[in-house]
């Protein structure tokens, strides 16, 4: 069989053709094909059973090209790839906050997965001043998992090595080092300034020699440290909940890579929100402030301590733990504590890139783009570049996000 | 055809059935084959034409087991493939230091090359004390060039990704995580200790906590940093000279890795060098002794130099260097400092790692073995142990190598 392109023509008949799917709807004849237009890469459709909406499925398939950019605009499949290879690793690793897959094809880069029909974007309930009482304890899990499970600490030398290369996601890095960590610190004509942003702030970042050198190193960093198998674009609009429940989405950028870059790519976007709520004097706005830092030190203090946690089990269950035997009963701990104080610089300095790139980048945050004042836009750009260069630049000085959090509120006072 | 393993009694008329060899001798009558014996991994043989001994190549092949244990210890071949794409990158990178390939057999894991006859291991001169003008500058001119040829600041981000994929060597990299970084620390029976070795100065490494940590940092590093193609085993008897040339033999243990991991073996086994000279108050040791230090500082500060040279004059060949244009002149040198200063305390935790596994763990060095009086030798080995662990905690604080020739100095006059 060929590669061809699913529409809403002949969606029905491929679904109706696979075994996986077949059980999940009473009937083929009653069912309704929705295409998602939200994706900037793939095709997605949701398909629900009119007769009963809770029979649904999501797909999701991707072209050779981009999608919003057309046929012009090639790019292989092997996104697809790389994302199935993340949810499979993710489902296993943390099955409840992975959408089931029921069918996946790599030849036609086709996943037919479970339809998140109750859950919305975390952004978009993070721009609603909702609060979400599981979210540090849900994506802590997450996080301490997936990259716990696929580090050297858990897998063997082989198997480790193994995933690295099956995980290989060369065009999707590509994007990544050119539009998280390359563009918007150099003035390409990608990238898009809001007009109000005062020249002299830009240049604070491009044209500061030690901000650029660093950056330079998180990207060296982000292409050379095969650390653990990522999802590799964590944002808020990665994430979907409820009061109930948290779902990782969209890992196509999945690679192996370090640890910090998805734990950064999120505390980054939750602290673009947090500038965000600046908008308002309201105490309601205030008191989600406090909530959002809250919910960032949480996530950072419950992603150490579940990590630890794992690891410490792992060891006491294997012969030869990482660094050999212990002879004294506090060599593993002394080391496994620089270990996560890396993994926090790591973060740090990634979060700084993507706070950056979100800013002088392309590919703008609806928390900030929302406000169509230009000037007001510009006062919380300028208020998040200065604790991101600052964060970049100080990032192996922090030793907890306590400090990281008071940084963000100096700078929002300012 | 099937693997068979080449012999005294098949060789020559293997290497008769080969065109890429058959003009190398005048004649398949008069060859001699003579069996050497160094290796512990491979087969080895040198063909000679007894007419005219210029008339010589040198046979090298990977039997699916290690050599001198034999076929109980079963070992993939993987580590010949290994070999021969690490002599093509490096003849490439730079010819004149590696041995010419002539034919090379993946299916028999055979490597025919060029003998070399006129050349001596370099760890035996310098045990001899033998100075060598040219060792600093073709050594350094060797890590330069193979190092940041096979980096990203050359390769492109595709390219690069492939490279690593291609130079998957899992189980020499196991052996090296396992002997180098593992057994040496944990006081395994896999260690070989000199029983005048104090137990006090065995703990000194193996129970302290900060020291283990520091080394299994090192560990995750070797593991986790895929910066280039190392030579992966660059030790001084992985080096060939006379007083006109340099080669450098024996990649079998190349994979994408820190530079470090070179630099740093190979400066370690230049200090264990240094301290053995200690043996005599004469003049001519101490003299020789200066030359060391004063070789392995220029190692460093020529590669340095190398590097940036080589770093500098690609991007200015290039439309998009690494980090980005440039916007005011000095952001390019500030990250090429900063990555440098990086490798450099990847290379002083490598080569403590690398002295002291040469100690404590199974595989010594002759330059200390050559001493039986086992008191004696445990007071070269305090000393190195001493600088290693020192070089070890305090790597990150060194800027140059003038000040580990200082501890080295210091250490050696205790």
């Amino acid at each position: 069989m060929e590669y061809y392109q699913l529409k809403q023509s002949n969606l029905i008949d491929y679904l109706q053709s696979l075994p996986e799917v077949q059980h999940r709807f009473s009937s083929f004849d009653s069912l309704e094909v929705q295409e998602i237009n939200d994706g900037n890469m793939n095709y997605a459709f949701v398909v629900t059973n009119t007769l009963d909406i809770n029979q649904a499925v999501f797909v999701k398939q991707a072209p050779p090209y981009i999608k919003v950019l057309g046929e012009d605009w090639p790019l292989t499949r092997q996104r697809m790839t790389a994302e199935m290879n993340a949810l499979n690793y993710q489902s296993a690793a943390c099955p409840e906050m992975v959408p089931e897959v029921y069918y996946q094809s790599e030849l036609l880069s086709v996943l037919v997965m479970q339809n998140l029909s109750k859950h919305v974007i975390l952004r978009a309930q993070l721009m609603q001043e909702q609060y979400l009482p599981k979210l540090a304890e849900d994506l802590s899990t997450f996080l301490a998992k997936t990259l716990f499970y696929s580090s050297d600490f858990a897998l063997s030398s082989t198997d480790k090595k193994m995933m690295v290369n099956k995980s290989t996601n060369q065009e999707m890095c590509k994007i990544t080092e050119d539009f998280v960590f390359t563009y918007p610190f150099e003035h390409h004509e990608m990238n898009d300034y809001n007009p109000a942003l005062p020249q002299a702030v830009i240049d604070s970042i491009q044209k500061n020699p030690h901000v650029r050198a660093q950056v330079a190193q998180m990207k060296h960093v982000f292409m050379n440290k095969s650390e653990a198998l990522l999802h590799g674009d964590f944002h808020t609009s990665s994430v979907m909940v409820n009061m109930q429940q948290t779902f990782v989405i969209d890992p196509e950028f999945s690679f192996a890579g370090p640890m910090g870059f998805d734990i950064g790519a999120l505390i980054a976007n939750l602290y673009l929100n947090y500038f965000s709520h600046a908008h308002r004097a309201s105490t309601e706005s205030a008191n989600y402030s406090q909530w959002l830092l809250q919910t960032i030190d949480e996530l950072w203090y419950k992603f150490e301590s579940k990590f630890l946690s794992l690891w410490s089990a792992h060891e006491e269950s294997v012969q030869n733990p990482f660094m050999g035997k212990d002879l004294t009963g506090d060599s593993q701990q002394t080391f496994r504590y620089l270990f996560l104080q890396q993994v926090l610089n790591d973060t740090l300095g990634f979060a700084a890139c993507e706070m950056i790139r979100r800013i002088l980048g392309v590919a703008k945050v609806a928390d900030f783009m929302q406000f169509e004042d230009q000037k007001f836009r510009a006062k919380l750009e300028t208020q998040a570049l200065k604790m991101a260069t600052t964060m970049l630049v100080n990032r192996q000085s922090y030793t907890n996000i306590a400090d990281v959090n008071k940084l963000a509120e100096d700078v929002r006072s300012i």
